[in-house]
């Protein structure tokens, strides 16, 4: 058997498991996303793969002779699915790669920013001992907009702390929803949150300024799903009239973000990094790996 | 009845539960700490004290006709026990009043410090966009060192998010202990943690140059306890020789701190905050009152 990786980087531990079944590994030589022509080339005799970004359409699939396309990562609109399944190609990815990653740095960015962390750190690193009295998590109304894999993680974690839960998700039936979180309506949610939370997988306008305008004066605002959930004009609207203390934001309408929330030191902005742990990448590519193996009917 | 508040601020609702238990309230008028004449004046015909950090030694006691001190706060050093004893004086104190607020911060702090979230945030500030992998704290293992109250409570976060935990503290036994914790040695710890977190209430050097050098390549060190449990020149030295990857101080050998630690960008500074919230100020207050009205024998 014959696999190739088209990641640019993976771990030893990955590749090792793979030779340990027996398997031919075969790595990408160009340290970048590879061409389709590059592609046709080193698939030639290949059964698996574990992928990329790269695309796989239906000219490129028949040419080979794949089994297994393996996704190192959630996302499969790379894939054209309908096409696998015509060529009869398993295809699998790793949904749970990036949950405790992106569970983590909310949690983390949530408690920094109500007790005013960076700024503080800040002052201290210029030799500024001023001291702040910030907020409890325990009591918050947390509102989740969005009860998926990262959703269910953070409420375990806020739930542990003591804050209360509230979730909108209108994909999401009231049966799976534990005892100690309240499914709520989205315009109910917005006027009694003390903190509301993005980790909704669509791609559509959730809070635009109709909606800032429903939300409770010094509401904190975290996003880590998409960028164009929020509008970031009716955000920072929000922040200068007070209505919104604080905003914790890692993705952006436009990626790398060099707009104006830059100027507001009540907003902690981080460069879409949700999923970026050495540990969490690790974890995806032993899922990956493990996809692969049971996609070609092999123990690992 | 009558009760003096001596604490430079306190909230309206604890006064109005006094008052509404038809207790005669008379507030500290100076708005700092009092002098003991200023407290002998005041503690003229008064039955109980919601006491701050002023002085009760034998002298200023036995000129009152005091029933109670309910100190708010945990602290119970101004307060001569022995001499409250022999006059007959209830003592209370409110140990957990900043016990959230604390386990907060730890949390918050080390989420942030292990993905290097105020550096990442400042260079977004600055209009840079650059990405860094950082860790998960999920499976690391974490050494409490100290497992009262506040160890306790991050104990419980740390269990959730899925860290592993170890507790080094002399003076609990083994039987208090949940099956998800292992107590261990002092050495044995400093040589397999990845984070290291004091919560033990000595005033004791615990962590100098000797017990850096034990310490596994990489660590993180967290201090929210007390200055003098860490050798600060220790800590620079092992963050020179990347020893220690990062660290988290709320309190320091000499406060308000000066030292050489604003110099290292992998180090979160803050100003003895732990108990800085606005909730946990709140709570400490009512239990303050509480116990108040238990030593009077009035209901609250």
């Amino acid at each position: 058997m014959k696999v190739l990786i088209t990641t640019s980087s993976f771990g030893d531990e990955g590749i090792q498991t793979l030779q340990k079944s027996g398997i031919e590994v075969v790595n990408n030589p160009y340290g970048r996303k590879i061409t389709q022509t590059e592609a046709i080339a080193l698939l030639k005799g290949v059964d698996g793969v574990i992928a990329g970004l790269e695309y796989y359409g239906y000219t490129l699939l028949s040419e080979t002779k794949l089994k297994v396309i393996s996704r190192c990562g959630s996302g499969l609109s790379n894939i054209d699915l309908h096409a696998a399944r015509e060529l009869g190609i398993s295809v699998y990815n790793t949904p749970n790669g990036p949950t405790q990653s992106v569970a983590e740095l909310t949690i983390g960015c949530l408690l920094a920013l109500i007790r005013d962390v960076p700024r503080i750190n800040n002052l201290m690193h210029a030799n500024k001992w001023e001291k702040f009295t910030g907020h409890l998590l325990k009591d918050m109304k947390v509102l989740l907009i969005g009860y998926g894999r990262i959703g269910k993680r953070v409420a375990s974690i806020l739930d542990t702390i003591g804050a209360k839960i509230f979730i909108y998700d209108p994909f999401i039936s009231d049966s799976v929803i534990p005892d100690n979180i309240k499914k709520i309506d989205l315009i109910d949610g917005l006027g009694m949150a003390d903190v509301i939370s993005l980790h909704s997988s669509g791609e559509d306008l959730i809070l635009g300024q109709k909606e800032f305008n429903l939300m409770k004066r010094g509401v904190y605002i975290l996003n880590v799903a998409r960028g164009g959930l929020i509008d970031e004009d009716a955000l920072e609207n929000s922040l200068i009239s007070g209505q919104i203390s604080g905003a914790w934001l890692d993705t952006f309408q436009q990626e790398p973000y060099k707009g104006v929330l830059i100027d507001y030191n009540q907003v902690i902005l981080t460069p879409h990094i949700g999923s970026y742990t050495f540990e969490g990448r690790k974890k995806m590519e032993l899922d990956s790996i493990n996809n692969l193996l049971n996609g070609l009917s092999i123990l690992g």
